[in-house]
């Protein structure tokens, strides 16, 4: 097992990435205060993971409450949320109640949103069992849900007590969601660490086929990456929005395609091809490494370009991104492979280039 | 113009209270870093207070959205919310952009949860306009909405980023809940400052006339009190349940008989009524005491008692009060005036002599 932190004061907390971890429940029980915890899970891993991790914290003398959801990103909403809060309340689910989530990216941040807001926060621990959210959403605190106008548009920055990811339960992980994984594992890499960029490139391969040594590595750089930026700027006044290449192409193109239909490491793929695109436009990123980034890309069998989608409906998605500042939006680029800025002065005939040619 | 401060660290705030401060545009635009505001109010306070606010913040060169919604605790739920998410989106609010409450308690907490909410937060102020929103709302960072199952279930702490409390507001503010407003004035008072709660018995009939300067010295008073203490303990784990007097009885009430029909002032006047009775039946406060408290409610047109709820029900609604820990209801009580304990150990038969001699 490996353990990281994310330094942030008071709120600071625990990484641990290993095989078999879920069978620990000591390893979740210890950071559980009250007697209760409600397990937040959905129809799809439930069945594969719930009982077992139950039946491990009810060893370790705590009641546990099983509240199971629909699978998808497009229940990420409201209704959604509010079946947490249903079930939490008949439990009579008291402010000692920790909440675990079990799965993906779209469990996390709905437990973790429910965990933020119900009785007006309750503790919860991340328990992920996909790569996305083994790499990406489990780690930093952003919850949310998404509203017809926009991804992620309500929630809240709530940190957990713990994040415990089990790599074993990456084996029954559907194909497609393993590379829309990896697309926020080469994120990582060239946002901060041409090493590790070049690590990926050079074991793509054994990434795909499931290696669990190769997707420890991948795991444990991409969580250090990550906690670095997030314990320098929290609530993404500065830094953190680096976190967001590719995501305001992405969250464009999962706005515009309906929520699911892309996976959000496919819109984000497509969405770092874009903005290395653009890099090359405005010449701070040369042609040959807009090709690797491209070339790794498809490696992973990830898309590279938008699906069609008209040019006034894209523009208009794109502004209004959360990281928009007075209006403007500002742009994650690259300088280089593991050397991304933030830039808001992006010229329009560059944008409508990009988007151009990716339509 | 008489100026408090919350201690709360990096989140410490003032509360501003005086005559005419609605016209004091400036008071409110120092705290506002971006170009835009978007002021919540309700259909009620709109009409009086609305356009004077503007005016001043279009004449610093704001830019402001208006968000009004309808009035009452029954709107205080996720569908009035998602009207403010909905025109927040509309109107393309960025994070840079200041909410503004404009109104009284459910005003204050529907904005300060979108607020907290919305892309993850932006900054609010707070404004309020009743009595109640002045002395105790509006202060502290508790926002919420309903849930079916129970009043304020989901929520944040979230700290405004200032108060600006006008007390000329209260001039229109209809009989009813200028009578509502004073019971947190009273629990302020039975908390912890006796001399506060003889100052109240001794001007409540200037408080009942408007009279500003009694109105100015109620309101400080109790702000000083309230800040005092949330500043012990900001997220509620200790000391700060200390201001739920009356609250636990109260919004039993309020839930059992549907939010809105009776005031949220009202049900914890009864509430203090009843944890003034529950804790003379415990032995720890004299009858005299009680009857001091009975008067000084009876004196400003509050009730004293709970309408008909059967006990069965009135015992379930108390048992999901938030401030329950493993499954033990906590009251707030009084061992004399201006001195309140929490206590978890009542006795089922102490408890059901309160709820059967109020129903």
């Amino acid at each position: 097992m490996q353990t990281l932190r994310v330094e942030l004061g008071s709120r600071a907390y625990p990484i641990h990435i290993g095989r078999g971890l879920l069978g620990r429940a000591d390893l979740l029980a210890q950071f559980i205060t009250g007697s209760r915890t409600a397990v937040v899970s959905n129809t799809t891993v439930a069945p594969l993971y719930l009982e077992p991790l139950v039946a491990g914290l009810t060893a370790c003398g705590l009641d546990v409450v099983r509240i199971i959801l629909p699978d998808g990103e497009t229940y990420k909403n409201w209704g959604t949320l509010n079946l947490i809060y249903d079930q939490l309340l008949a439990a009579r689910c008291d402010r000692q109640t920790t909440i675990i989530a079990l799965g993906g990216g779209v469990i996390g941040d709905l437990a973790g949103f429910a965990a933020a807001s119900y009785q007006r926060g309750v503790p919860y621990l991340q328990v992920p069992t996909t790569l996305l959210a083994q790499v990406d959403s489990s780690v930093g605190g952003k919850t949310a849900i998404n509203h017809p106008g926009g991804k992620n548009m309500i929630g809240a920055f709530y940190q957990p007590i713990a994040v415990v990811a089990d790599v074993n339960t990456l084996a029954t992980l559907p194909d497609r969601e393993l590379r829309a994984g990896l697309a926020e594992v080469i994120k990582h890499g060239l946002l901060t660490d041409l090493e590790f960029f070049e690590w990926i490139e050079a074991n793509i391969d054994q990434l795909l086929a499931r290696d669990t040594e190769a997707l420890t590595h991948a795991v444990h750089r991409s969580c250090a990456i990550k906690a670095q930026i997030v314990a320098l700027d929290e609530r993404e006044t500065g830094t953190r929005a680096l976190l967001n290449l590719g995501h305001t192409f992405g969250h464009a193109i999962e706005t515009a395609m309906g929520y699911g239909v892309w996976l959000h490491g496919e819109a984000v793929a497509a969405g770092i091809a874009m903005a290395a695109d653009l890099s090359r436009r405005l010449g701070i990123l040369s042609e040959a490494d807009l090709r690797r980034v491209i070339s790794v890309l498809e490696r992973a069998g990830l898309p590279v370009s938008a699906p069609a989608i008209a040019l006034p409906r894209f523009i208009e998605l794109i502004s209004v991104d959360k990281k928009a500042a007075a209006g403007r939006v500002r742009f994650v680029l690259l300088e280089g492979l593991g050397s991304a800025i933030v830039r808001g002065d992006v010229p329009q005939d560059a944008l409508v280039g990009t988007l151009g040619a990716a339509g």
